[in-house]
């Protein structure tokens, strides 16, 4: 069950408000690299745990830190908004540098929400949960993890460069040193279960049987004139410690040629494909 | 610049056509787990790859080799759809398990597609493109395509589990085998890398005063009742190198509580609120 | 901030696991009457209110329980997939109630999300965050979330009437009781604040010569042979005090014949056009 | 049956175009405040209309009166695009006013459309028609229409204020006229059916032994730190009739501590899990 | 400005209702073949007209015709719909010959709609209007109108397939017709405007100095090991009556390799790609 | 099976890197327009093709070609961005005309993808694959490919007008010929078919029966007070050859007024409409 106090998580201070920067701000909560997605990706991933119950906790205690962190930041694009025109032309007209801004800034900022935060990335789409990845499989949920987490602190290192703002660098800060922590813990999770020659390939429950294995170790090179790249992906032991990396240079195309033959008469073809 | 050569890159046979099983290999081609994806975000993040020009051909080059699995697997959903009824009732009405295999179905491949594969998952919902994750960042592209291989290993586990039919298992075990080599030769560019200690945080490039490092390294109990699950992650030297885990098992908001205030005048709100 | 403690906000027990009730349940969690939409709106709007502050701890304590909500029919749905046949074609063969259930199960429940709970509905579609409506009006925002609830305990007592479960009947009957709670106290705000009298029109604050008053209080008949409904909205005060309701029967166009002219001849138009 | 005269329902003039203005007036055609919303929404209501066929009369009247607001809300976006810059480069050079305006414009009014309305709403994202809520209960349904008719109200009030030009307040005023009757035709059918005495809770026809009755009149302050916010829901009669509101100051979870086990052979999970 | 009378278009009848025929029949209102789709299509392409009136008028009364199509559609699912099961389980239990058809059914027309039409297509996805194709350019959209009856009556022909019941072969049999005269109206425009050779290439407005005519009439052969399809296409005299098809049977890229070199400092890359 | 070659298909120059054209350029490659469609457009049709082989090739070569303009239009929006500034307020303070390019800009591009392509339309909404037209009916395909081709050359020549970059116009020169290729050997399937006399109406298999002949030629006047627009659609032999064209210009509707009568007890209606 989820409780909530008063106060944020971090402190949230604006200096000067920009509604240009509030735009931006809106892609580490709506966007699929922000919290929203962090915060149902783990939650999701909790209610559908199994195995050591561990896991579960680790999940559902960051599912309710990044909770926190959309409020947070909710709060900054309140903030960045306070005092926007709500009657653009005419202040356009005075002034073109604010024309200028506002030009650059999510008009439903002030159509739609009234200067507040949305569940919309910085384009003004909304987010939706498709991008919730959570598998039940321990190892592809904590890789899926830390890539939002790695994509998170990308975007929010781009955040701070985009402000002069010394408000939002103190918050972007610590959503940096927060992200770094959180990419971390994912992986950590995934050495402790023995790296991955403990948990690779993913699935490690497929039985080998199930798995063409003569497949499995090649890198295949699919150009016609590069060379392959060669690296720890062409030779050497394979990650999972399972077998050896090598190289197919030529492409062999080891199936058939496609033919679906004619089209069945009630399957709405034209006559000439029956 | 592409080209196409007229044969599959594997053999596709179906034994027995079975309309059910085309609509769960649609999760392959157009779930969020599936060859489209993969397709679309190598090749887009090979557009965008800037640095070491290898990494950009081993990504276009398996670019290419994930749109030749989209083709394997369209025919393999077409091949399951060979003899479906075209006409429900009647068949309904002599065989309630061809009836109740029907309702199983994807109505739309009979309805829009004419017996064929489209770019959609198994509930019918269409693919789309805010899956293709490309940050322009490369240790967060790679743990985005170790996780989307993955995923596409546990579905292809998943659909080997749910047929009986040989060809179509034998070319699923093709499937599982590319995607062990995937997961791997992506994770294994972070080895080459420097691993862990090399690559995280992600970015790496980010300036340390950027960061709040005082709150990068601890584990954030969030829970009113449950001790902290220790792990890898709350103690000892952080995967990064940089710093030692610990824990806070308090929680103490940093933040303020916030207020916005009153609405302005011309905001859309009720006379109460202004 | 947010917290969370270990124990379900009321108890989840099924009976009989029903992988097609699973599917039916995914409404209540990821459907535009669902619990996510309601947790996200009232959060939204928390944090986007201004005016009277204790509107907004309503909101954000409302929030915090719908998040609970989402926790308890998640573990709902994980306990229907309970034993749910990960090899269809097996099973099917021997059990034609079977397979006739799985007809009706949602795939993805199997290869997706490994017999767990998804952010998705009864069809499957991801829920989008399109549906957080939040527009900065008190009044507008309370009848959304009117509006959210009538639709919520609408679908629940729908979904008590398709389960023989009684643990699941349990659950439903306090899903029910709350949103009675809900329903009305959103609707109670507007009571609190004077009621239709003292709210109506939304926006109160926008000024009277911004209306043409001439068109505001008049049911208009757009039917060529249908005589006007009579009722409550064609006669007597206003629900607002502000006039008398009246008809107009016929429709009178007030505007022009639009007519865009010519095209431009950079505008992309064929010659013709322009 | 649908039938169309030739003329607009109001007449629409543009002083001045604004291609700029032009975006900010598609949320009003494709936003989830817009008219394609109430036209589809009251439509779809009236074609599942059971009870009392007068109610499915007047949404479709209003549905029908809707659709005829979107074509004079589609003349106005053409006219405010007469005129934009077809070549954007040559005219920045010239004129950074314009370049600031055609920054703020939607270039896919000169790329797509050309020079037309779509329909988007004011961040070019389509609408999607699962914004069109019709659940067969009619006070559940009356809700949600006037909760889209104050959302619309709200947003053509704003733009009312984000337009200096004397004709496209003049459409807007008579905008904002019919939404204040929309508005109220919608809550004047609940009122003619009893109020909220009459039609609360939605749905009325649930049986109260579905209910957990004990749960459903009591406001739940799930705040670790806040007092709960006294007003018209927290004690006195319930708008309903049926009960008296209380408080539950205090959260005690009446479940269990959720509990998975462990995953199952077959379902895709790492070894660790099983 | 459009009105409405109280009949529908064209009679409706069902014999026997079939909830999964529902389901299907949505295809045609809310699929990219369905009505909502040719109805906002027209309805667009109207509201954008420019040049010759009439094309105009045309686009109008036939978007109003479509309007109606999804009335009477809308009817014959609610109709198919009489008498579903509102309780899943008990009937299921009974009978295994309506459970296999429930199965196959849309859950959401109970647990959403209340037994009525939704504007989703077969699959339940919802209609979205990126689907309405609206260029400004006459051709184009005569050609786009002209894809969208195709594809409508193919629908409507396997439809008719799909069902024993004589009111709706009846109905469906109408909209066959319709479809028929609608394909070809949008086409004769084109030939009244001088067919292909009066019309291509679309935009015939484009100055011939805008095209690299040398790449405009040759086909190109992809494939590394498939001859060219001989045919109209390959050799003779263009469609558009400016030049003689011709082929390229070897592919030599035109460009460079691409190069982005290395990342920028502040670009969020990692250190290895600046 | 796909391969790749190093080199693009044409030679991409930006002469001066413009933010904003990136952002333009976005439609070209995700929009509904753009090459990511009809790459896949013509695979699935391809992978889905019933009788004659050769139209199957020439569906998969061209499919080929535009994963090959995808390519150069990525490289093209990466040229774009470089230099673009990566700490917008610093630059901004400095120079509003930069100010006003990135206001213009989509941010995205910055935060999300650092500096390069992505696969969405030029308002950033992420291309979704609902687009992908592929009904199994070559005469339908044959139409869907010639409007996609269509509206392409229309947005290529749009393009065009908006830059004065000599490179970017080279490339989009190569693009308007290509597109007038390709609309033209799609329309030349249909030709070599038949033409419309051979093909239409579309599909041509569906029996004389299925269809009421006496309601598929005549033109509906669906308007109060329009005269009908007369035209090739009109008068004189139809397209197909069947009959002669003719107009209705009395709507009478054909079918009854639509009754559902009232609801059923557990469909969670109010007990007023029981």
């Amino acid at each position: 069950m989820f409780h909530h106090s008063s106060k944020l998580q971090y402190e949230v201070r604006v200096d000067t408000p920009d509604p240009q920067f509030a735009k931006f701000l809106q892609q580490a909560i709506g966007g699929v690299e922000g919290e929203i997605r962090v915060a149902m990706q783990y939650f999701f991933q909790a209610m559908g745990a199994r195995g050591d119950a561990k896991y579960r906790d680790l999940l559902m205690m960051t599912a309710t830190e990044e909770l926190s962190h959309i409020e947070f930041l909710g709060h900054a694009v309140a903030l960045n908004l306070e005092g926007a025109p709500l009657s653009t032309q005419e202040e356009a007209a005075k002034d073109p540098v604010v024309n200028a801004i506002m030009g650059g800034a999510n008009p439903r900022h002030i159509l739609s929400s009234g200067l507040s935060a949305m569940p919309v990335n910085s384009n003004g789409v909304p987010f939706d949960m498709s991008h919730v990845y959570a598998t039940g499989n321990i190892a592809a949920d904590m890789l899926a993890n830390a890539t939002a987490e790695a994509g998170g602190r990308v975007l929010a290192s781009r955040l701070y460069n985009m402000t002069d703002d010394a408000g939002m660098k103190d918050m972007l800060s610590f959503l940096i040193a927060r992200d770094t922590m959180h990419q971390q813990q994912w992986l950590a999770v995934i050495e402790e279960l023995g790296g991955w020659k403990g948990q690779l390939p993913v699935p490690t429950s497929t039985p080998e049987d199930h798995e063409a294995m003569e497949h499995s170790y090649y890198f295949l090179n699919t150009s016609l004139d590069e060379a392959t790249p060669e690296g720890r992906w062409t030779s050497g032991p394979s990650l999972d410690g399972r077998a050896e990396y090598s190289v197919r240079e030529t492409v062999d195309p080891l199936g058939q040629k496609p033919d679906l033959g004619r089209a069945r008469p009630k399957s709405g073809a034209q006559r000439e494909q029956i």
